[in-house]
């Protein structure tokens, strides 16, 4: 393998409707932020890799714009789509550039406008993440309607209920309500969530990530220059990578999605950790839950729970801090929002927070083994990447 | 510096309007065409890197369903975009993936279709590829428009005339004359291109690349494998990469890309090329000659020529087979067309076959030094790649 690479700063904007600020000045509220933390200038970077999966957004081409307004002109740079997991594989492309010895420091973000668009382009755009020629022309499928057939089916095969996947939002919504970029500040109850309109049945809209602008940004830096920079480096220690067929009607079933459990085998693998145990050897997990049916699959599909037992950790609020292992300490992409470019970037901050012990109180995770997962799932499990963020430098 | 990396395999669809075809099928063609060459499997794929510009296409997240349709899922995968350059950072983000350590064999695709949308939508779209706000907003510039401006101060500064701009249009739909897989096959004469309707003074549309749908392949491999595919690989042996501001107004002058000089000089120093003496270390070059005006500024950039000498060039046919350097004997962006995410990776399947000695009589330079060199500019040089092939194995 090529050199060690590892988060040497952190920024995140403030998620929510932000009508305030164009897509440059978003990018750069967390841009500004992670140079700052990591105190550096702008000629450090050697590369801006910039996820956005944009679509609907009035700069089709924003690497060069977000560039721009940043300073950053004239930096290699180049833009990462790989839809909502597009934030995760912008920060493989910067690793891989770093480790190749190909740049020092690179930054990274990712960053999405989406209320700037009319609410049914968001909505086609989002439904044309799966296959657009089976599912959304042919049978009229949307996002939620994906995610509800892996919904139903759990129900059906596990006994879980619509209840059951309320816990989860609750749960978000609680962490959400510490964290001051959060989307949503608002704790919830089932009750509220229960009594929310259905958007695609079993969903109800509780259940769902809400249509977020926002952007986080991280510094990476080379095991060569990572100690001018910093004292406490958080290291990319493993990312596993898959991606599976966008006509649904080819999966094998809707119980798990076959991409991020070989995303994390992959990266299991690469670190050297027994998939088995792999909660004790972590401390916490940022996990793709666009809707709540995708946390709790998420915990089997990472092997937190065995198949079909996913719910049992909800049930027994296994997924608290305090519990088997803490998840979303964030609010996840239900309660902190879910703008999709800066999702997989908004998790490495989050975990590099985390394992510095700096987040909010009431929402610090307990650090004893100094990792963190994060999961970042494209499509309904089209794309995978799961990453995985720790203290102790990798071994070579 | 990290692993060395080779193309093991090529491969290049028929450019032209392809209405024929889907994205997925239309990029299947040249996967299929690259696999075949390298005699490799699906399954000897680590990564695939899709470049796709999009915007106009009807999936919105390609890289999915192209690999779907290819038989890949369940491959890592990831979008690749820098506008009109979109195919050298593909091949980047590919090459880093490699060196780095983390993946021994990628497939790399470049892939566009832009007939598929109504022309207005594309034009829009192209001219959005400057600062949206300021110039396509308050200004109403067009991409043609952009080039104009360079034209025409290269013009007044340097004596150059409509007609010495024609010639470069000559030279490409000669050479694309006996290229099979070129969007015009029709050889032209500075009288017709004279003739053609401007687009935006002193640009005509015989001045300008087409609306072209297209896909090229290349399979990238590691130091470590490359013998177990191929005796002839080609080396990817350095590439430059720089940006500039999107706001032309900014820009110091119109009479070359900074952009490209910076990437140009970044490669150059990589692969231990002294800048002043390079034309006798190339065999060939394929530029960016999205405008004719272009390709005269790449010969400057490039350090082909002094500045403002570019023209002295073309005056004395420097740059057909058997002149101080051949350009574009593919037929470049003007006559072999211009698929935006495919162009990068068109370049370097080009260079790879040139060096392997199998292209159509007439059109082949002659190997010398077995080394050629790929201009790919993004905008108006917003983005600008220089990439340097070889048949000799880079030093380490």
């Amino acid at each position: 393998m090529g050199r060690r690479v590892a988060i040497v700063g952190t920024g995140h904007s403030k998620f929510g409707v932000r009508l305030d600020v164009s897509l440059a000045e978003l990018a750069y509220e967390s841009i500004r932020e992670a140079l700052d933390e990591a105190r550096i200038g702008l000629d450090d970077v050697d590369l801006v890799v910039v996820g956005n999966a944009g679509g609907w957004s009035s700069e089709p081409l924003p690497a060069i714009v977000v560039n721009e307004y940043s300073g950053l002109s004239g930096k290699a740079t180049l833009r990462v789509e790989a839809a909502c997991s597009t934030g995760s594989s912008a920060i493989k492309v910067a690793r891989d550039a770093i480790a190749s010895g190909d740049a020092e420091v690179v930054l990274v973000v990712g960053v999405e406008k989406m209320n700037e668009s009319p609410t049914p382009t968001v909505v086609e755009f989002i439904g044309r993440a799966g296959n657009y020629f089976w599912e959304f022309e042919n049978y009229g499928l949307t996002f939620p309607g994906y995610y509800a057939l892996y919904a139903t089916a759990y129900m059906f095969n596990y006994g879980a209920s619509e209840e059951d996947f309320c816990q989860v939002a609750v749960k978000n919504h609680y962490y959400a309500s510490m964290n001051p970029k959060a989307q949503f500040q608002r704790r919830i109850t089932v009750e509220d969530c229960m009594k929310s309109r259905y958007v695609a049945w079993p969903i109800k809209l509780y259940d769902s990530s809400p249509i977020t602008d926002g952007s986080a940004a991280v510094i990476l830096a080379s095991e060569d220059v990572v100690g001018k920079i910093t004292d406490s480096p958080i290291w990319i220690e493993a990312i596993g990578a898959s991606s599976d067929t966008s006509n649904l009607s080819k999966r094998q079933n809707f119980l798990g999605l076959d991409a991020a459990r070989k995303a994390a085998l992959q990266a299991y693998k690469k670190a050297g950790l027994d998939p088995e145990g792999v909660v004790k050897q972590l401390d916490l997990a940022e996990v793709h839950d666009c809707f709540t049916i995708a946390e709790v699959m998420a915990y089997e599909d990472l092997g937190f729970a065995r198949r079909g037992e996913g719910v049992k950790l909800v049930r027994e609020s296994q997924t608290y801090i305090g519990g088997l292992i803490p998840v979303n300490l964030s609010g996840g992409l239900k309660a902190k929002g879910h703008p999709i470019g800066a999702t997989g970037v908004s998790m490495a901050v989050e975990i590099a927070r985390q394992l510095w012990g700096r987040v909010e109180r009431g929402r610090q995770a307990p650090v004893k083994v100094g990792r963190g997962l994060a999961h970042n799932v494209g499509g309904t499990g089209h794309y995978a990447y799961v990453t995985l963020y720790s203290l102790s430098k990798p071994r070579g």
